[in-house]
């Protein structure tokens, strides 16, 4: 019984005491990353709390063609590895294959790469296991100390970086968006994820890269409407939080849009407004992104027009920025009806959408079962507390609409479509549907 | 150019600035999860960083026959839901699955319950595939803030909590173990996981339960080849972190392992032996895994015995206890040989594993190829930095060796199994083999 007496005398000692660890440098897993904890005994020996943060930092920066042999980004990055495992879009791999295979020859980096076709139908759970064979041990077999490089566009960026958080538990990325969702919203985006058998980015976890590079050298090869969708996710940040942004789209989003942001032709004064833009919409996005960055609250101005169009873009089979931008004119009329936003500045809103070509009504605004069902949906993603839908208060900022009743959407849907018919256009875009770009 | 101008003059203002967030409490995703974030522009207006944290709460609770229905403890979780989403061990469900569907239809709490065969074949994307269509949009729908209820042993906590993980990007979990591991040590893990096509735990995420109930009324029908496997979890601890959890063990380890921890037979006092032994191994494991919860450091000593277990566990068949109870001592003796330890403890950590019938030598330590291969694999899973095998200092007290080298880990091989053979065991254990417990 002496072991037993001990021990009652050294639990006493161990109660109700505050544990916190500093763990030092030398044993960091990973130059990115660092976490802390505090457990705390209750003193009944029968139960404990522990406290822990996760920590990490993200670098967004703009480059000029990063392929190039004398732009030394990658080359400082990946010399000192010895190598490089790059997961690549394969339609980037056809266009870009060979000057991304000269860079690094001519660095003298060993470059791993797969090519990885990402189309939305490619966005499965197959693919992301594909992805780790290549990562994994009997394939590159990469420490997860060492930042895996992905070109590509949105769907890739979801794939490659759920793989990336799956391997090891948690393996840095380095993202290079190629297309205009990718290079401002998707690419450093900390949302990773795969359409589940069921509905779309159903499953995922929270992984951004730790840097993403933004070089619009890319858009020169993407489709004119590929750049038209894109732009949606710039007017989404522009309206809720960037007045300056969304003047500048005013002034010069046909031409961007026409130029494919000054790289098909353009002077070194559009070149200028083109990085100006892609900044603003990128810091806009991260400064409320990145500091949410594992969503764990729901005042979110980039989820604007992001509502209710998860529910109706599949059912319309519609472009992702035509269905965002449908549900930002949608909801710039709701915020008027609501009277948080002047007609004046509705109107704005739903003129620089029509103006470069996105659709800005749909008759499945219509479909009320969609549309609260929709909610419902949204709601439950949420965490249930409310709606939370952002809504524009002003030009460059936006409020979060606990709720909408049925009679409220209806009502707005209704003022919404007399707007939008008499346009020009009857409220559509510009190859708006999957089919126009060869898409379904 | 008007805006040209007012760009500039705005662009400036941005410049330079620190943007942080305190996002309002009624805005929050759900009620264990906070986070916080800072953006800073570097003024050049072609670059930032994002600085984001992410914290949790997570508790662990022991308590005693929790599905008899005077326990409020589940009641009070799951009433004010009205539901209960809850995923159960196979086996378990066919012990226990009518306590669980009485308990919850006495409290009136709706039961949505998805029984779950668990063997360590089960454990692949498919199932987490499977559990995800349960949680999901045609299955429960499982808001992000409703947490899941699991009940299990350690392969179901990993897939499981795997699917939480991802579901909605991250989804809260109960566990409550069922198996000794499970109760110590998986189960309040945060780390989840499946095989992949390849080898062992290769994808997975940090996600710990928000909540661990620790109920040895389950180890009653428990295989005793499973105590004793489980055990070893609860030596690494007494070795590494808490010397009275290492004198109970030597002192009552056999009599807890013959009445499955007091509850085939045995008096109150050996209930609060058993009781203080499974705490003490909880708070330290926790001590050291909750205050790294996202394993961003590598001085973990909860991985004692785990450093070439990995490679030889699969490669020998054996059970993981054993397997790391042979990698325990293994340490030991190579503690002794750096000068780390005393023979004395040395001695007495090989008599406490044999004394319960774990085992301390298996001829495929003599095998180099394997041992240094998994030397290899480990230093590549913890980050490259240093392979950080666990050793012990002392009883209770550990440190961190950064290398091993191949003359150093053969000349503590062939002592270890000069001083192994030695014993009357020649350092077997009993039910050694998967295959002697019909997993194999």
């Amino acid at each position: 019984m002496v072991q037993a007496k001990t021990l009652t005398e050294k639990t006493i000692s161990k109660s109700n005491q505050i544990i916190q660890f500093n763990h030092p440098v030398k044993y960091r897993t990973s130059e990115w990353y660092t976490g802390h904890g505090e457990i705390v005994a209750s003193g009944d020996n029968r139960s404990f709390e522990v406290s822990a943060s996760y920590n990490l930092k993200a670098t967004v920066k703009l480059v000029n063609e990063i392929l190039n042999p004398d732009n030394p980004t990658l080359a400082e990055i990946y010399s000192r590895r010895g190598r490089c495992v790059a997961i690549v879009d394969l339609t980037v791999d056809e266009l870009y294959g060979e000057a991304i295979r000269y860079y690094f020859e001519h660095h003298e980096i060993n470059l791993e790469i797969m090519p990885c076709r990402a189309w939305e139908s490619d966005k499965t759970p197959q693919t992301v296991n594909n992805l780790l064979a290549f990562l994994g041990k009997d394939g590159c077999d990469v420490s997860r100390n060492e930042p895996v490089l992905v070109i590509g566009g949105g769907v890739l960026s979801d794939v490659a970086g759920l793989a990336c958080a799956l391997q090891h538990r948690r393996t840095p990325y380095i993202m290079i968006g190629t297309t205009v969702v990718a290079a401002i919203d998707a690419g450093p985006s900390p949302r990773t994820c795969t359409n589940g058998s069921q509905f779309k980015n159903s499953m995922g976890v929270y992984h951004p890269p730790v840097l993403t590079l933004v070089d619009r050298t890319f858009f020169r090869t993407l489709d004119t409407g590929h750049i038209r969708n894109g732009m949606a996710e710039i007017i989404k940040m522009a309206v809720t939080d960037d007045p300056v942004l969304f003047e500048l789209m005013e002034e010069y989003g046909s031409r961007l849009l026409e130029t494919h942001f000054a790289t098909l032709e353009g002077d070194e004064e559009l070149a200028e407004i083109a990085d100006e833009v892609i900044y603003r919409a990128l810091f806009s996005y991260m400064k409320h992104e990145g500091t949410n960055m594992f969503e764990t609250y729901q005042d979110r101005p980039h989820a604007y027009g992001h509502t209710w169009s998860p529910r109706f873009e599949p059912a319309a089979k519609l472009m992702h920025g035509h269905a965002v931008s449908i549900g930002m004119a949608f909801g710039a009329s709701l915020a008027t009806e609501m009277g948080w936003l002047s007609t004046e500045d509705r109107d704005r809103i739903i003129a620089l959408c029509s103006s470069i070509g996105l659709s800005v009504f749909h008759p499945i605004l219509e479909d009320m079962d969609i549309m609260l069902e929709g909610q419902k949906n949204m709601r439950r993603k949420r965490g249930e507390g409310g709606l939370w839908a952002p809504l524009p208060t002003g030009i460059g900022e936006c409020d979060f609409a606990q709720e909408v009743s049925s009679g409220l959407l209806q009502q707005a849907v209704d003022k919404h479509k007399t707007l939008c018919v008499s346009l020009p256009s009857g409220g559509e875009g510009k190859e708006m549907y999957l089919s126009d770009l060869g898409l379904a």
